[in-house]
């Protein structure tokens, strides 16, 4: 680890000499107080229902009380969180998007420091049954309608999109008929990725637009290289890591790192998943099909969980072209009932969790530190790349750590 | 198979009304003699070094008997053959290319009938070892030049390429290291495949450019629309299917067909195997990790391996997109020593030969038919699209059944 160690202080964090000053003239000899107030890197994790819920005042008692202990949970580690678009259940009934609903639970996690994104805007599966009845140019219309919509209503708030999710399956997919599936089978791929990029980037020109896919296969590199020769622009390719069969280990996870980085885009992990109980059977090619009543965690898989996390995370970390990891989902029950969580069901901590807030809040994290400048103003720190904050006796003012290296940087206070 | 025979009359053949005039006058009630020369469809196979030995006078005795009767076998069964321009045979020593060896099997060939396939122009596989020593810049410069050479000095005999082969794979490809896939590894598929295509296409306008890979996963469908997205003028898509493993049967040939068909592009099977003998085992992913002293035809092999060839040559000349099924070897021994031909190692007929000869020239050939004309010149026949003699007397005339369908046509003679 000590190879991935030092890669990762080298991409992540920088040496700054502050010069600090007060209209214009330095501050010498002086006592101050610097922190690290937020990573530039995005730990994140997904929604969870009872948030949207407890956000939306639907919760009471004892669902209240745990709903507001993961959302302790979620603040202590993450920077980000995915909120659910899925067409089927924003809008199950045309017309009647539930963008009150979740427009509350982005605005709540928007005011406690996360960068929230949304998930997906266009997806084959969960879409909306309705528009099985339309023809294909009627399902074009309603879908760019629907991105139109929701990028513009959640602007502000939401300037983060997943825009296309699994373009790779999408016009084979054929566990059930849906209208997207349908529409991307006449347009092809890259012209669907095509419409619903600009359809996004026009909605929302400061929006972050992420291509995602779970199929890490040459087809999804291949997919990206020919959108680029299109002329798309992918803000960010994402990259899901669903592990339910097992870790895939750093050495296949720099494989799949190779094949991208060569885009020279930001990458995203965008769901990632490791569970804390049985692994999931092999021969098992679509997840969707592993349906059991229980899938418990256990000691002996929890300590697993939190040791191949903390080398997924590491891995990542060190190279530079990953700028966000989203763990999926924050607390068991979620997803095909996996012991996926880094809290169990009651909203305890598994060891994961700990070890990844010894990480992003230790290890990787810049905290309260006195400091002198000295007989020029200037003082020298080095810290992870992030929002600071600095201290003198009762002011306070915040900068930034944004790029990689040897900094230099003015602060007048 | 009523479905599919009903489809491949439909898609192959047409009827045809003929109007037999001699200096614009019509030539009535007259006896004439009608016979299909030549398949529009390409019935192919590929080189055997026997033939490019023997046609280069470096064969006697009974190396020179047989390699003459698997020439003789070659000629009433097909009217394609593919010839091989494997860089590191091709010209093993650089500035000596064996050109004056190949032009004399590919004009012998050409003037049997046959349209020549040359095959590939592009490929990491048994590419150039004397690549690796060059920059990336020196390396696409010698594979452009190799190009524009090779396609010039051919041209008018061969004018069909396979241009790039298997790109799917050409960049991750690891089991050793060449020149062609570091370049493409730099250049990303889409540029290589656009300066190959571009390269051959200023050289011979003329020639027939084929997009040439085994990986028939959705990896290959989206190259191919990527490659056309980005503007490049692909002619046929070229499939390979070496079924060492075992025949796919026509329902997995149908949903790789469908997968291709969208891009309305001729599709050509370039590379068709099924083995007479035991199957390759199912576990073994690289068909050339399969090294076997002895891989023996044997009487039950020959027999399945000639009602699948009989289904598999059904079920392509039953889709519209298909224009040509090349078989890969044609007699035992060639690549892996399999028991892939169609004929044994003594140049003796397996049945596959026999069934395949009574498709090709039986079930789907006019054979010579004598019809007269009627009160005003004309007469009418069904056939296999293709090149047809008509002879009144000692007089012959050719004509094309090239559009499939009701055809309306006028033979002066």
């Amino acid at each position: 680890m000590e190879n991935v160690d030092s890669a990762i202080r080298k991409n992540r964090t920088a040496n700054a000499t502050i010069t600090l000053t007060h209209n214009g003239s330095p501050i010498i000899h002086h006592d101050i107080l610097v922190q690290q107030k937020n990573h530039q890197f995005l730990f994140g994790s997904n929604w969870g229902e009872s948030t949207i819920a407890l956000l939306n005042g639907e919760l009471s008692g004892q669902e209240k009380e745990q709903a507001e202990l993961r959302n302790e949970h979620f603040l202590n580690l993450f920077n980000q969180v995915t909120l659910p678009f899925y067409w089927a259940r924003f809008e199950p009934q045309r017309g009647h998007p539930q963008t009150h609903r979740i427009l509350n639970v982005a605005r709540w996690y928007a005011e406690h420091g996360c960068t929230v994104k949304g998930h997906p805007l266009c997806w084959h599966t969960l879409t909306a049954d309705w528009l099985l009845s339309m023809s294909n140019q009627e399902i074009l219309q309603a879908q760019v309608e629907r991105i139109q919509r929701d990028v513009f209503e959640f602007a502000g708030v939401i300037d983060q999109w997943d825009v296309i999710n699994e373009a790779v399956i999408m016009p084979v997919f054929d566990r059930y008929e849906n209208g997207i599936t349908r529409l991307c089978k006449e347009l092809g791929r890259i012209n669907l990725i095509r419409r619903m990029f600009d359809t996004a980037r026009a909605t929302n020109p400061k929006a972050t637009l992420l291509l995602n896919d779970f199929d890490v296969s040459p087809a999804y590199d291949i997919l990206v290289e020919g959108c680029l020769q299109a002329g798309i622009q992918i803000d960010v390719i994402g990259i899901q890591s669903h592990m339910h069969q097992g870790y895939w280990g750093s050495e296949r996870t720099l494989r799949v790192l190779e094949r991208f980085e060569r885009f020279n885009l930001p990458i995203h992990f965008t769901e990632n998943t490791i569970v804390s109980g049985t692994l999931m059977p092999p021969e098992i090619i679509d997840l969707n099909d592993y349906q059991v009543q229980d899938w418990p965690t256990t000691p002996e898989g929890e300590k697993r969980q939190a040791q191949e996390l903390v080398s997924h995370y590491k891995t990542l970390l060190a190279h530079p072209a990953v700028q966000a990891i989203t763990w999926w989902d924050l607390s068991d029950g979620g997803w095909l009932n996996a012991p996926a969580g880094l809290l169990r069901r009651d909203q305890s901590c598994k060891p994961a969790y700990a070890e990844l807030l010894k990480l992003v809040k230790g290890e990787w994290w810049y905290p309260p530190t006195h400091l002198t400048t000295d007989a020029i103003g200037q003082f020298t720190f080095s810290g992870f790349l992030g929002e600071y904050e600095l201290s003198l006796e009762d002011r306070k003012i915040l900068f930034p750590l944004d790029g990689k290296g040897e900094a230099t940087i003015l602060v007048d206070i």
